[in-house]
């Protein structure tokens, strides 16, 4: 049979099969594209454009049942997820499941849409404001599930959590889907800096949505998400408020006591033994734990030692350093405020990466796994050294897993940052109410009234000892704390579960249940 | 049942299924690592080193009939094949497909494996010297495919391809696999710049294995490979030799009819109606194309126009109007000279991009899709325009499909520029010997003798007429050259099919036959 240019092709070959014989394909009645690079950029059929969300949740032929996706990297600020549900809520489709990195105050509007059948189950890394509330009360039939930012990496990576549509905000892009948390063709009205959650829904996620609010030329390079992943785009006026990804969590501390303890966890990461030339670590969010960066500066100074990389979500501080030249390469995966967006704009080795990368346990190299420091937050730690990060105080939810059980288990040193007494209530219980991160692989506690050494770690109580440190067990400070606040009486809880915590492996390790109602 | 943290989970959850509950995993008999950061790396149970190809080659259960890929950033200069092959043909492992993105001369040895049953099949860009010369001669049972730079990006990402193995030489990696083509901590000995074809491999095949000659300290970033889809490190002695990069192909011209003929398709380009600010050019291969970028950075100074990008192999030549703010950002898919791999290294908006962003049909917005000009070399045109750049005037494989079809597909003016008379032979046929690229993708034939412009683009005719270039028809030029040396006498073919032909879809453009013994 002859072919489009005339020539002679078998119907098969041994060894290789059928053959497909080429055809002249002509598209629009013209065999190329004609129009110039530029022009071609606004051409509705050549570039991913579409006309408004409504008009992309079609396309993709998003159904009762599946499952969608956004991410949080405008935490609070974020306006992608509420418009993207309204327009879902709108069409009639229902039963979803809801996979966002994490969701925030801002987005209590699902409580709507879980009412209403548009939303059936969610996955996240944290809930907070009315909607935790709401979910803590018993809103929904099937638990929330919570999952580390290593551990849902993992999960769609693996299929565990098959992605049917990402709608994913970004700061730029160009018409054909190369985007990023910046843009390099203006000031962007939404910056963000890193879209390292939203890289994992891009790469794996079965159709993509970029939602944007800044269309700039093509090509964005450098890009976070590239436009082979991207099939649909969407221009709104606005994704997002570049001020929301600064939470109380992220914010630069003048707390005393938040400083007292951040001045005792640098003591610790010095005497610890993993200090020296080359040495990495990650500060999570909270008070304490960033500010532990501006006292470690000073004895890395004195001691002419520089960290090899700094992980995680990248604050103005550890950006100060990277710029002083004390840390070598930022790892970000998170920008948590404008200077870390900035500079992972203009630092070459300011470096974005996906949280695959970052801390999926499937990834045996991963970031976190290399980590010699971690220092991360808590908001209750048990004699055990098991951290809750999810639960307050009454059972409700108000956190996020976020990276901290990743982290702890990756790093040589996982270094817990809380004040003893925090509103009349103690951070040291007998058992957590909820067990986020567990306590053999969470090393030190640090708070403003001593230092505990997890038991297993017999090298790091010598170490601190040794340097030393005001370090007493782990039950001393319980009883210095019941002696002052007394114990707490038990959250009263119903029977239903209304959340799931998964471990970053993917396994169960705790539950969630409603708060008794009063 | 109470799970690892002494917590009681569920069975199961209706709404979401069975529930694995969370078990406390020790590992090595510790619960975490609590080496230091730089001391882990070097740890072999830590870190994806290997001792030996052999053991890599085992450790991924290569075994009969699978197939493995390999790239040719090191063109005529890598190692990595022939070390590879040698090691799997001592196992006694038989009947691969290889998958390299091309191969070279120095890819000889692989007759002998071929001969041993080591290789089966082979899918491959290009082939050049003694293998192509024994494959043209009836080597192999089953004919080679020729796939296009984009066509193989497709293929392999499509499951069309499926690559079991993926041994890829890398001029810097850490212990996790982080690898780039360059290296910041040295000057890499084996430095090839970027990896785009490898970028592919690395990220659809069931298994990859790196191959260095130069590990870095982690986080080897920014990276052309990221750690998370290498599954194996192998450290060797030397993977290639950067000088091999520069091939004739790719060398800079001072042939006094090339240069005549590059400025002659400057002329092309600035009469085109193409030629306005923002403009996008690739220039492949060879003196004439290459050299074009020299006669057109004096007209994109004297009108004030700037690129918007350049793409494709990316040579000096590319690299000065880079530098100069005559090109705005370089997508850089194979780095063509030293120059540019160094240009990669330093320049931020000289930007890695893979071979299916570069050119995969499937990917809709794909760079060349994007370009407004290619310019492209040929080894025979036909009077329907369709070019031959793999088989020479005597029917012997000689060359490779490259991003030659890609390109002519994607860009709006797709030029070839060749001499009309070569070593006696004509470049002008009534018929080519093979088609690579069919005739209505190309627009403009640049010769040393006259300009050629396919009937369909009458646009093009009229503005470069307009321009007072000397256009004639390409029947004209053909009997120009006859005059002077005459009707080539026709190949003489066997029946046997040596190679078959892909065009960028996967579709069967042309078959080339086994050459006649003499």
């Amino acid at each position: 049979m002859l072919n489009g240019v005339g020539r002679e092709i078998p119907v098969d070959i041994s060894g290789i099969g059928a053959l497909r014989t080429y055809q002249k394909v002509t598209a629009n009645g013209q065999v190329k594209n004609l129009q110039r690079s530029k022009e071609r950029q606004r051409n509705p059929e050549r570039n991913k454009i579409i006309e408004s969300i409504e008009a992309a949740v079609r396309a993709t032929g998003l159904r009762d049942g599946m499952t969608i996706s956004f991410h949080h990297h405008f935490r609070n600020g974020d306006h992608v997820v509420n418009m993207v549900m309204e327009t879902i809520a709108a069409m009639g489709i229902k039963d979803l499941t809801l996979a966002p990195s994490s969701l925030s105050d801002i987005h209590a509007p699902l409580i709507g849409h879980i009412e209403n059948g548009v939303v059936r189950r969610i996955e996240t890394s944290g809930l907070r404001g009315a909607l935790a509330q709401a979910v803590s009360n018993g809103l929904m039939n099937i638990p929330v599930v919570i999952n580390s930012h290593g551990g849902r990496a993992r999960a769609i990576a693996s299929g565990e959590l098959p992605i049917d549509v990402a709608f994913l905000g970004v700061p730029s892009s160009d018409a054909y889907g190369n985007a990023n948390g910046y843009s390099r063709e203006n000031a962007a009205a939404s910056a963000c800096g890193s879209l390292g959650y939203a890289k994992v829904d891009a790469l794996h996620a079965k159709q993509v949505v970029l939602i944007t609010d800044n269309l700039v030329g093509y090509p964005n390079v450098p890009f976070g998400i590239p436009e082979s992943q991207v099939d649909y785009i969407v221009v709104v006026d606005s994704i997002g408020d570049s001020k929301g990804i600064v939470s109380g969590a992220t914010r630069y501390t003048n707390n005393p006591k938040d400083l007292l303890i951040a001045k005792c966890a640098a003591d610790v990461i010095e005497a610890s033994g993993y200090f020296a030339d080359g040495f990495s670590l990650q500060t999570g969010s909270g008070g304490a734990s960033l500010a532990t960066t501006r006292f470690l500066r000073e004895k890395m100074i004195a001691a002419n030692i520089k960290a090899s990389f700094a992980l995680g979500g990248i604050t103005q501080q550890i950006v100060e350093l990277h710029e002083e030249g004390l840390i070598k390469k930022l790892l970000d995966v998170q920008s948590f405020d404008l200077r870390a967006v900035e500079s992972l704009k203009n630092n070459r080795f300011h470096h974005q990466i996906d949280a695959e990368y970052y801390a999926s346990p499937d990834n045996e190299g991963c970031a976190a796994h290399q980590l010699d420091v971690v220092v991360l937050s808590a908001l209750e730690i048990d004699l055990d050294f098991n951290v809750n990060v999810i639960t307050g105080s009454d059972g409700v939810i108000r956190g996020a897993s976020g990276g901290h059980s990743d982290t702890a288990a990756g790093a040589s040193v996982a270094i817990i940052v809380a004040p003893l007494i925090r509103g009349r209530m103690p951070s040291i219980l007998d058992r957590v109410n909820t067990v986020i991160t567990p306590g053999h692989t969470v090393d030190v506690l640090v708070t403003d009234q001593g230092i505990a050494v997890n038991p297993v770690r017999q090298d790091l109580l010598y170490n601190l000892k040794a340097a030393r440190l005001p370090v007493i067990s782990i039950e001393e400070l319980k009883a210095k704390t019941d002696r002052i606040v007394g114990i707490p009486e038990p959250i009263q809880w119903e029977d239903k579960i209304v959340g799931l915590v998964k471990y970053r492996d993917g396994s169960i390790i705790d539950v969630i249940r409603q708060v008794k109602k009063e």
